[in-house]
């Protein structure tokens, strides 16, 4: 019997697929979701639940939380990546981590073919099938509701037909939750115009009263919140935990796709956006100018390639071991306060940090050089205008 | 008699200056101040005062609003620059056309030597000079400040001593206010982990309810106001007036100076960070990927070479070119609402939208293209990917 | 009767497809060719008795070698532009000229069908259908050659068949000549290890004595060769014919294809790339440094992009925009020393020659300033690197 | 009494600032060279001499050349930069290894002073003076002849009258051998017309019999010449004993200098440009699209710093990183024919070779795609540029 691997997240696209492969296509139907930090204990569950209830021959939820921080949101922070200086790459850099563990899978359990429920229209398709293939050449991709382009009602009474009820009750707002933030789509986002409504955000407003939140890094990485050290997967949930309380972090991202469309989703990110902000205030006070500059040339393009799906090429190891040279003295304390719907960057603490009164302090005093170093150095820096305007001036 | 025109501000530094150069060296004293935004008619007075209470030959005060916004800060927008990605370059921007303005004065009236009141720790010395300089070689420039490093008691003494008696106390916070936002510093700018007070912003939050604003862009400048038109410059001033009520736009700026210590300064600048928030979210629907992609990387080197003094360079010129041809289709209303201390981008409206269902709708549906269409992007896209696994996996 | 605008060079995958479509597919045929500068009038007439023997409903040639420069040429010129620092992107920029000519001339007749001979493994597949669907999405594309993977025997068997005969050999090296140079392929480009033999190129070696060529530019173009005025497109001709006796301009590009693999052709282009190696001197002595650095961000992308196919992209206007404001002094003489298979830049004479010597020559004499201004120069230039060592060295 | 260290190369200048200095300033002048390639063991004796007959406290030789290569030529080579699309860095590399191995020397023998024999007009009083007082800021620089602006004349003179009588005869072209090529000025590269002499170059055609050479990379590293295992340092000089037998690489540079002015000095560097160029091509087999673009952005700004002094900024380390990884694949055989006055690049053969016939033949055959892919992967590729079109024509 012909072995499918299916990314399934319960929901009613994959498992029409799942029902689907297995009853028309004769398939041996293996389901598993891969959690990059979305998905609780109870969601796993139901999960499960529901590709037991479509006849999937067995249901694996991979733990990838671990690996999602390693491989890809180290380098966002590092890299304080915001695509279109919005958007944290929530969902985008998911996937690639999904589609790796899905097709690493499939190699282990000696699958055939993978499965997936992304429709003809978006990037997710790209992402998967761009990483299905380029891993595993050999293996075979099976996408039905791009391929069928079926309704909603289609697909229940296509289940029903075979005997599986379930709720499919379709949620006003789309929602994809992980460890780097939340997409919200819905009715508004498919316009240009409209905002997303207050009660379409998971997070909703609680706490009012602002707090200041004390960030460690070390060498770029968030080791601990108010002073407790976690690993820095679990730091970003700790962080998560108490800002989404605050309604932080909401946005939506107007972006190219990777089809040439233009695409509009809404998102929350508190930790993500945070978390960012409060890195690149660190760096803005240990690291050199130059260093800035162009960390922020090959940040934004390991964003762009992520977005794009293209984290195999091999320029992204490259760029990950420029970004991790990078952060050798960005380590230090930087202080947040949190208020409803937004932050403040009270400041930064470091060992390393470049603003140092020793030398001068701006606009004030100058203690490592002289009013005469001071003219010699514009004098010289004036050199290439000067001539400029001499040699205009004498046509 | 030797003629020397002052960069004039009617403070201690440049007040003493005058009067020192009048008396002590024996110069004729021409005394000129530049509004780019920052002043109201009773300060152009009051500065006029001080003018003539230290002796000065001339006062003038020369009104480039306008010229700043047609030179530099339309650029600005169309460039959507924040330096290090938060500050809109309030002062760097100023500075250069006050220099070009006074040392077009100085040429006119024939004076021999340019005076300024900046000292040797900053940024402000490198731009008066570089400009005097590059524009006017023949002219001398004359930096007592910067020269003599005096304490404020000293210049006192020194004015009390000529007879010149004004109120000289120190404002606890230094304010530079202009038409693209305003700078504030004091003794938290001085460290890098306190944040200003509540009080050192000059404007404070009267406005506590939410409220829409619509902005109208022509070609990327902001020619209406909730639909009231108007010059950019006014609609800038008229926007500032409703914004600065919420509080919005505050945050502190951490850099490199051009003298290569690090510096950091607060700054409001509500309607400065809604204009170029607000522009760019047009350009995300009415740009292509490639011009986002290519107009972020020379906005961003604008910013630099103007914030560097470099304004004069003909590659500054250039990058214009290419940011006014940018604009073309940049067209449409943005919608913003103001909260207390934020605001949030609601949407766009354009003729321009590249966003349009007729081809396809995000993530949901095609209608430009099949199936099959995307598998063959897809499959073509992964030739290189899979080419390189192949070729290491071969070894 | 549908009709059909075929891009027709007279050869055998061309013949082939117009007698297919017009006797299988009962199209109305008509017949094509662009001339970007590589067509000699016989040539010309010899592709218009081919296209009547297939029986072509009419033949046109369109002259584009004005529009060639105009629209594409002058700005690889502005920008130096050579793919991967090797090749003057000869014809993947007559290919777009050639596109955008063909989807003209067929709206012009009203035809539905646009037909071109490339194969499925190539870049101008890419190019020509990029073209004809953005710029006439009506209009329906035909690719016999690449829907069908036919052999060179079966095509010659067909037309022989349908009674046409004409001498199909098959030349040993596949040329490509036009204005901007011209490209060689053979059975040694399909190898990573084999040069072209020398007898591969179309122009031999036939001039030994070295001469001097003055090369006149205004403005960035070129405006005389030997100080004889002519157009600038007339100018690279002469150059070519010129230069191309010494067997100048030949090498070998190897580059990434847009369909992701890796390609490797030949190419002779004389007149390029003295032509660019020549402006480039001439602006390395009239730009300013930051002129040069961002030209050359901006001028290989442009490169890139129109390799691509990219041309429409509203992003190429904006990069033209800024070379075209880059060039205004660009002028002056550059003298070049044509040798056998080589050429040397003598020197260049320039009104705004930015080596100066009245402010200083390199490494001997400072006019325009002292010892002192550069002590002081180095010393503030040293302020960021002291401080990085002191925090460093002080842990 | 006072130590001083000394960078001597023997000539008139740095004698003159030795005898100076021990005798008119009391110091104790240790003489120091650094050898990045340049000197002979006849040379070093001589300057040894020299160093004698002026009294100098000790003369000390510093073998530089494998930390030359290790600490900068090799990132040179991965990053293939030649400053202005021309120039190999030969003399501004060798600045920055001289200078830390004098500043290192310094401390070691407990110098509280360094001297250098530098102009006020050129590029290597900044390089030197930068890594003195970065790396040693408690260390003072003498500079006699920046400060002093002696003619030679009046060198000779003060140094016959104390005894010292060398035949200091001015050399018509003044010549920088090292590792990495020489330069060599003179009276025509004072001008921006005249090309310098053949004679003017150190190394003559002797050999005009074409010969093939064959280049072994190992991840970047040239580790053998004609099948030959070396050191990479011994590598270069190997190739140049070979190459530079045919004249091969001259040029000029033109170029802006780090104090704003622009200078033009002539090169030849026959191994840098024939290593560079042949690196250069085995990566275009070798390395990915965005490896070959992202590696070009960072090579010339790493380049750029390096000619500008900036080698100790952090950021140098962390373009040394990304270049490094880059270089994985970067390993195989490349051909290159030398003749008389250039060079003819064969091929290359890679077993990491991307151009790779089992997936396709560039613009003849296609194995791994169909003309379904293809045809499917242009239409998606249009999307952006139709709907641009569409949105335009609709208004």
């Amino acid at each position: 019997m012909k072995k499918v691997v299916i990314a399934y997240s319960g929901g009613l696209d994959t498992s029409y697929c799942a029902k689907y492969l297995s009853k028309e296509e004769n398939f041996e139907v293996h389901a598993v979701s891969v959690n990059t930090g979305g998905f609780s204990a109870e969601e796993i569950e139901k999960i499960g639940n529901n590709a037991q209830k479509i006849g999937a021959a067995s249901y694996t939820n991979i733990d990838a939380v671990a690996t999602f921080y390693q491989k890809v949101v180290k380098y966002l922070i590092y890299g304080n990546v915001l695509k279109n200086n919005t958007y944290p790459l929530s969902v985008s850099a998911e996937r690639i981590i999904q589609a790796i563990e899905i097709v690493n899978y499939a190699k282990e359990i000696g699958a055939e073919y993978i499965a997936h429920g992304s429709t003809g229209a978006g990037n997710d398709q790209v992402r998967f099938d761009l990483i299905f293939q380029t891993l595993a050449p050999g293996i075979k991709i099976i996408t039905p509701i791009r391929d069928k382009q079926l309704s909603r009602q289609e697909e229940i009474e296509y289940l029903k037909a075979q005997g599986v009820e379930m709720n499919w009750e379709k949620a006003k707002y789309s929602v994809n939750k992980g460890l780097w933030g939340t997409s919200v789509g819905g009715a508004e986002t498919l316009t240009s115009t409209q905002p997303l409504p207050e009660t379409a955000y998971p997070s909703q407003l609680i706490e009012k009263e602002p707090q200041q939140v004390v960030l460690t890094f070390l060498k770029g990485e968030l080791t601990a919140v108010n002073g407790k050290e976690n690993l820095p997967e679990k730091n970003i949930e700790i962080l998560e935990n108490i800002a989404s309380k605050y309604a932080i972090g909401r946005d939506i991202h107007v972006g190219d796709t990777i089809i040439g469309i233009k695409g509009r989703v809404g998102f929350e990110a508190a930790a993500a956006l945070i978390i960012i902000k409060g890195h690149h205030l660190l760096e803005k006070h240990t690291l050199s100018k130059w260093q800035l500059q162009h960390k922020d040339y090959l940040a934004n393009w390991y964003g762009t390639h992520l977005h794009e799906g293209q984290y195999l090429d091999p320029v992204m190891r490259n760029i990950e071991a420029f970004l991790e040279n990078s952060q050798e003295q960005v380590t230090g304390d930087v202080f947040v306060t949190l208020h409803p719907y937004r932050f403040v960057l009270d400041g930064a603490d470091s060992k390393f940090d470049l603003m140092n009164s020793s030398f001068g302090n701006y606009g004030e005093e100058n203690k490592a050089w002289t009013a005469t170093d001071a003219k010699g150095f514009i004098k010289i820096l004036s050199n290439s205008g000067k001539i400029y305007q001499h040699v205009k001036n004498n046509q």
